[in-house]
């Protein structure tokens, strides 16, 4: 295992840092970026983009970072599973990859460890712990700054309600295109359409079934349902913007 | 030839999950994002923004997926260059590049390379097909999933019409600082000065042969002329937001 | 050395060529982004976030290119330094960290260096000049395109006036999540609390010490003053929306 890959809400210049601290204790290391732009502190997001970007990596150490009770005392794990080592904050966000991939061992992070970055700042544990351990971990040296723990926030990034009439499930992530990607998977998608927002969303399987301009639901890249106009912009037409949001879908 | 090029429309998120599936079948490779944020679907501008970024490498694998047929039946191509390698959808994109450089031979890549990858999207082949077949590419594995072809779309970038009194050209790219990238190549900018929505721009050589605010028009980076306001936003200015618009300049 | 990093106002694509330019010169180099979304042409900002990054690598070429005198005959720069080498324009920006890590000696870059590119615009010296400086700087080749120089133009990134009711200092960043970073640095903050916009941010350790969507002050990442709301954003509440802006702070 060489790579590391980070996804977090810092947006610029941060994950440049975190870069820095991974190189100097693990020079050898390729670092992938997978995403700086989740929506800030929206953890359910982080866990949903984690989980649908770890099994894509040969093994990896997974650094995900959406932190909102950074300097509060929250604890900090890099949970060892079968193929890979997931690294973050104990807010759930590494809950549904780790738990899927197999756990094996959970550590829990000393904030000693920003002793090798020489820094321990109260706002940016990715650069003062979480980067370090990412380091520490990618040589397999679990001694001194890690402690094995039972303890581990769990979160369910697929808790919705599947009715006759009604689905209540959450929107994920909105995608550059405006596409409303949602967390209700392809088995529980059996409806020919859905009403939402006063919007008529046929189920077809690729874009090119319907118009340009046209409104249109199918089973995207995650293997969830997602909401797109073909061409345009699901996200403008219905006024959904951002993810985490929970929303009703009319079966029709 | 170890670096992959990733050029897209994708944002963030999804240009990470491609690196995972072409490092897990080709550890070796060294990737290099040029941009992931060509506007949405605007296939044009990318085929510009490939053209004008490809030449700086010293022969590589380059990816440029602007894909609004995904999922549609389009053909997915490999074009071997005499320096290169380039793969993405056959709509125009990789044209301007590949001719440019040399075609050797036009591959038409299967979608069943996917099974590479264990997942087979209709909207998201960045991940699916031109991924692994990157990974392929370097390792120069043209068997099996890759069959001859002598078909490619073509597209000219260069599409304007220059007249004594006006020029009709094309935006190619916004730039960050609002500097309007148009198509018209250097050969073709004889002016003195072009007027456009209402402003005049002088042909200048650089930025400082004006006043901080004013606004100009040069040979820019690209080798073709942009319209920019020194220490300020061309854009702004003359309401020009994206890329692919015709526009006309009068001459002066 | 083989890392070179890449902190600019450029955007996107912009740094995608620059990396094509080094590897074509220096394919052995490990190239990272700090940041490309420097506000455009804010020397100041470009200069803190360098300062700030610099020393979280283990010794690194370094290029920071914000350059609104590009093309104005404004020198180009390589210099080294105890444990890193900087690269850039005259403008002050490399000054903070040079001087920081400690001068050994001062190059000035020719524009011919860009005969090893193949072009030279007015407007792109970070592709044309900086990028195949880093290269040769990457590979310890100062002759021929570098020439000793004693003359560097200084900037004071700390400049601030520290008064017993009032401090004026300047924002220098304001992050993703609307922290609002100064340039305060912590030994001068002995307050117990800032007025600010008509806002009172109490001086704190940690965001949880105020319950969420409360202003608080406290000594960010970079060991200065930032002024947050928890789990909110202090920059659409004060509206302060970028860096190189003198601000007042009242002392409470």
């Amino acid at each position: 295992m060489r790579i590391v890959t980070l996804l977090t809400d810092f947006g610029s210049y941060y994950p440049g840092v975190m870069k820095g601290v991974i190189w100097k204790l693990a020079p050898e290391a390729i670092i992938a970026d997978i995403t700086h732009e989740v929506e800030p502190q929206n953890i359910f997001q982080g866990a949903f983009l984690l989980y649908h970007s770890y099994r894509y990596f040969d093994g990896a150490i997974h650094v995900a970072v959406v932190d909102p009770g950074v300097g509060s005392g929250r604890r900090a794990l890099a949970v060892l599973t079968r193929n890979n080592v997931f690294i973050g904050p104990d807010n759930g966000i590494l809950y549904p990859s780790a738990s899927e991939d197999g756990i094996v061992k959970v550590y829990e992070i000393s904030e000693s460890v920003s002793e090798l970055v020489g820094t321990l700042s109260t706002t940016f544990h990715g650069r003062d712990v979480f980067a370090p351990a990412a380091a520490l971990a990618l040589r397999g040296k679990y001694e001194g700054y890690f402690k094995e723990t039972d303890r581990m926030l769990r979160m369910d990034i697929f808790d919705y309600a599947v009715g006759e009439e009604r689905i209540r499930c959450r929107v994920a992530f909105v995608d550059r295109f405006g596409n409303i990607v949602t967390n209700l998977r392809a088995e529980d998608v059996k409806a020919k359409a859905f009403y939402f927002g006063g919007v008529k969303f046929p189920v077809v399987r690729t874009y090119s079934e319907v118009d340009p301009g046209e409104p249109l639901a199918l089973i995207g890249s995650f293997g969830t349902l997602e909401l797109s106009v073909r061409e345009g912009n699901a996200s403008d037409l219905v006024g959904i913007r951002k993810g985490n949001v929970e929303i009703e879908l009319e079966v029709v």
